[in-house]
């Protein structure tokens, strides 16, 4: 067991909950709810994508055995609800969901190649873990779900997942893979975000 | 096997599942649907919730060695269809909903602590199994999700859940707990509806 | 193996997958999305409903070693990108998918009788693998589901899939339940396209 990815991992995983986490308290902020509504939207905003993946790739769902994830969800519900919404601007959460993004894609790849999972299938995995978690906020929410803005989202995790991939399958020593695929994602979001970066769209006809 | 236990067990099973169908089966009548789509929701709302539950604790999905649920949910369906939708109080719909609310938090909770899930994930395990099918119901249909309204709904889940996992742990002699947890979030639900209760909502700034 | 209804079998899943995943490239492109998530939206529409059935029956999930669905979902977005939308006449579109729903709901049934799932929940989960790519697509895309239009659609998946397992108990030979069910599922479905058919809509009062 290579000691520093595994280090690198368990940090994009608590990374990425943390941040979805705070995401799916936000929005029951904003939607003006209560406060267990809070910590149950942080609760599965947080833990959907990575129940799915686990369940797909057949491995054991990563919170059922661990009360940490559902009692850090509460931690974070009870951050985000105690911190005026006027103190957290839009584009910080977006700059920490950004990362929340890439920490998923590079933590859902590698863990479905872990459990053998063919490369394409785990990059498609790494992907949906990683956008999934959003979607269940949004639509549970009721609000447009954050796949339908055209602001390189999806392609961010696609990058991120299928360069990890590729990184790995090439041989590189391990912790690299992880942090090449994580930088890279993130910093794409982060530009995407800054300079409004897109791919052309459809062109409707 | 405490054979109380699992008679309370089972009726909090069934009864669940039939008011979770009745619950289906009334909001496709309401977006004036045919009878083979009331069957459908009336499927969905039932068995969503405990279908996630099995997959999340590794247990087989509990529908798929036996017909009755899927038949069950026919009969529902075929009964919500037949009584005018006048003579269905919108109230007497949501005290049932609450008794299933209950039922589905402490059935979730429990099973998920007989399938050696920790405490704290088996209390969020019964709380999403009691209120997903519901948002299953709810988005499918394109009406707005019943979690967003202030009125103790997830807290109702949580108390219920939380309250027989603790007396479990404590060693309270077997049927207690269920009945005990069961009884606390039907009143608590009820009182909600009935007084119109309320956590505070997020302050909105 | 009876080796002609697994052909069958095979091309009622490629068939299915493919149109399905049109659907869902042609639903991205109309929101003006871009590229990546087209092939985003044909994957998850055109593997949500293998998936939920597969973890439903305990099966390992189709697409986890096989890198063919997730290729196959990128070359369709890519076509459907390519071809204008205005050369995508709405009912060729509905008679594919008419394919899809009949194939799909065959296709899911029959697995889920393979993997000895007992007869009437496989008409179920028949019905469930058919019907929720649709409404995976629908919701992600914040359009209202297909469910919800009355024109035979859940009726046509119950229809296949009930003959499909119907005539299979009955021990009709081998190739002949397939072929039946899923020819009387597409006639109908296109049947009540062409023809407006619908069962009566609940009367609302």
């Amino acid at each position: 067991m290579d000691l520093p990815l595994e280090n690198l991992f368990t940090w994009l995983d608590i990374g990425g909950l943390s941040v979805f986490a705070a995401s799916g308290a936000l929005t029951a902020a904003r939607k003006r709810l209560d406060f267990i509504a809070a910590w149950f939207f942080a609760l599965i905003t947080a833990v959907g994508g990575g129940t799915l993946r686990d369940v797909m790739i057949d491995a054991p769902v990563f919170w059922m055995h661990d009360p940490a994830p559902v009692i850090l969800c509460g931690v974070i519900a009870a951050l985000a609800w105690a911190v005026p919404l006027r103190w957290w601007p839009e584009r910080a959460l977006e700059w920490l969901d950004a990362a929340g993004l890439a920490a998923y894609s590079v933590y859902g790849a590698g863990k479905a190649l872990e459990w053998g999972v063919s490369p394409v299938p785990a990059v498609a995995a790494g992907v949906i873990t990683a956008c999934i978690g959003g979607v269940i906020r949004d639509v549970t929410a009721g609000v447009p779900s954050v796949l339908l803005r055209n602001e390189l989202y999806i392609t961010t995790s696609l990058a991120a997942a299928a360069m990890f991939v590729a990184l790995t399958t090439l041989g590189l020593p391990l912790p690299l893979p992880s942090a090449i695929a994580f930088a890279s994602g993130f910093v794409l979001r982060c530009a995407a975000i800054r300079w409004r970066l897109a791919l052309p769209p459809h062109r409707g006809h």
